[in-house]
């Protein structure tokens, strides 16, 4: 089968390989779309994040095939597999996970202790074991979500960034009538913003530097759009609410986005840092503990996914307008470079059927 | 009356002054003990935190009687008063606050919007407003919190401290069952641990660079005690506890206690601040969020005092062990001193009738 496999720094390759027979524990689906992530982007344009040394669980290393927001039809499954069948529609949670260890035991499968590779390489299929930019590709079936008939395969590989952008809120603590600022508009901040206005948040800001990235915004329902090169953010919202939002998403990441949340939200409110930083931060934690406020972090998601389903399929129009491109298999490079260099693109889809 | 009032930085002079009728929501005390605190040390010794420009809720400037940590009875009371009378014995919550701004109304009045003068000075009496090293203070009844008859005025001047690491406790969610590490073992480092495992933690570490502080520890019921400069503090709680502990608190406020807190933490365990810093810190933010951490801070306390009098009424011994000296009112700044210069010395209460 055709596969975009990544060997390192910009080096991504469309190759013929084979793929094996899925485990008993595994189902084969035939991909149908796969998105481009911003760690997509970073592990092409820096080769960060990818098993140089051998990851424990995967046992891989370099090239591994990219991809971890991605939809497919069963074709197969293992013996022991109950929960799906062949033909079943799905969306993958691309975590990879032990199982057994204390976090896995906890639930918290997205923090597993036996995933982590010498080298720090992560937690998910398409970085530390192959995944999704290819004609099939095997997933553990506890991991296949099935998708409703009426939901797109497109939307099915929202589920992932959108997942991403749920555990924020979950972890945020949002609750109905509360105020939100959003720190930066691409997709998981977009996504951030649409799933707060979903949970009843009253007011929802969204801050970037890019007008394009905020014309977006506004086409997904958010209102109140801010860019700091032309607007005094921390003055705009405290005009409207004089001690500030309740909750903070950091989507940006960059110490600039992170003070300004930090100078708008209110006392003990909420900074949920959503976004990977380039670098450690320098942090006022004086000036934290002056208001109270709580840093929460959060890495990937943990039994969100059947919930995400449904909020994406019970706001399909919405969510369409995320994607912005859909491109074959050989073209990823290509697509990768156009979000890069393109702000008007925000989810670009590759089929490998195309 | 004798009080002690600061001028400024290594400047405190013991004064007769006069002390007005308490106003109408007002109560008079005999102060009967106030507590020495690390806030004290830091405004003696470097002039922090002190109103040089008139604080907006007191209309004070420098000089002011300093003391936040106090007790005293009852010997008049404004006419508004109905929660307690004369004679009463009660502790005092310092705080300043307006009782009608926006964070007041939530409850939140430690973060009281307009008690935060223009050089950022601060929501205390004995801070931005006259305090408890005196013979007499005037105090607003509603921080008047009764003491059982049982319970003596020098435990209930530790109210104060241990209502900070109380507020620490709860904003931590800690529950029954889980482990804690507390960094740095001060007054508010020693009261965190005694409350952890009054709390119902399994297991409670305390680190701290002082064998002296330590072996106080011990006394007061932390047997798993740690000295960064002997012990590898991360390799001995992991060799216990290999996914480390559910929570840390940082009482110590310096980087390398932070960065421990960090490496010691549990995925998305909580680390609680309690602790002012002398600077900002650097945040390897990427390292949170591999871990999914919480960063937590507090200032002050909340609707605790209540709570913890009763709190400390059934544990007196324990805190009883927290106090280290009594001294007169003209011996304050020989107290200070004696807590920047000698680790054995915890708590110094001053006692204006000695």
């Amino acid at each position: 089968m055709k596969a975009a496999r990544i060997y390192g720094k910009q080096d991504i390759r469309i190759e013929d390989v084979e793929i094996p027979e899925p485990k008993d524990d595994q189902v084969q689906i035939k991909v149908k779309f796969v998105g481009i992530c911003g760690s997509d982007i970073h592990m092409y344009a820096e080769g960060l994040s990818l098993p140089y040394e051998k990851n424990p669980l995967t046992g891989k290393t370099v090239p591994i095939i990219e991809g971890h927001e991605f939809s497919g039809q069963i074709v197969k499954v293992g013996q022991d597999v109950k929960n799906v069948k062949v033909g079943d529609r799905i969306a993958v949670e691309p975590i990879l996970s032990c199982g057994h260890c204390r976090n896995c035991m906890k639930g918290l499968y997205n923090y597993c202790l036996n995933a982590v590779g010498p080298d720090g390489s992560g937690n998910f299929i398409g970085v530390s074991g192959d995944g999704g930019m290819a004609e099939y590709a095997n997933v553990e079936a506890k991991f296949a979500h099935k998708l409703p008939d009426e939901m797109g395969f497109d939307l099915g590989a929202l589920a992932e960034p959108t997942a991403v952008a749920y555990e924020g809120i979950k972890r945020s603590g949002l609750i109905e009538g509360q105020t939100v600022a959003v720190m930066g508009a691409g997709p998981i901040g977009l996504c951030t913003a649409i799933l707060a206005k979903i949970a009843g948040a009253t007011k929802v800001y969204i801050s970037d530097v890019s007008d394009v990235r905020l014309a977006k915004a506004k086409e997904v329902g958010i209102e109140n759009t801010l860019n700091p090169t032309k607007d005094d953010v921390v003055k705009k919202i405290h005009e409207d609410l004089p001690d500030g939002v309740d909750i903070s998403f950091e989507c940006a990441g960059v110490q600039a986005t992170f003070d300004t949340a930090a100078q708008i939200t209110t006392a003990t409110g909420v900074i949920q840092v959503d976004a990977l930083f380039g670098k450690s931060i320098d942090l006022d934690i004086n000036g934290a503990i002056m208001k109270g406020h709580n840093i929460h972090t959060t890495l990937g998601y943990e039994n969100a996914f059947p919930i995400v389903i449904q909020i994406i399929n019970s706001n399909q129009e919405t969510f369409k307008k995320m994607i912005t491109k859909k491109i074959p298999l050989n073209e990823t490079v290509e697509g990768i470079k156009s979000l890069q260099n393109d702000k008007s693109q925000v989810k670009v889809m590759i089929s490998p059927e195309m």
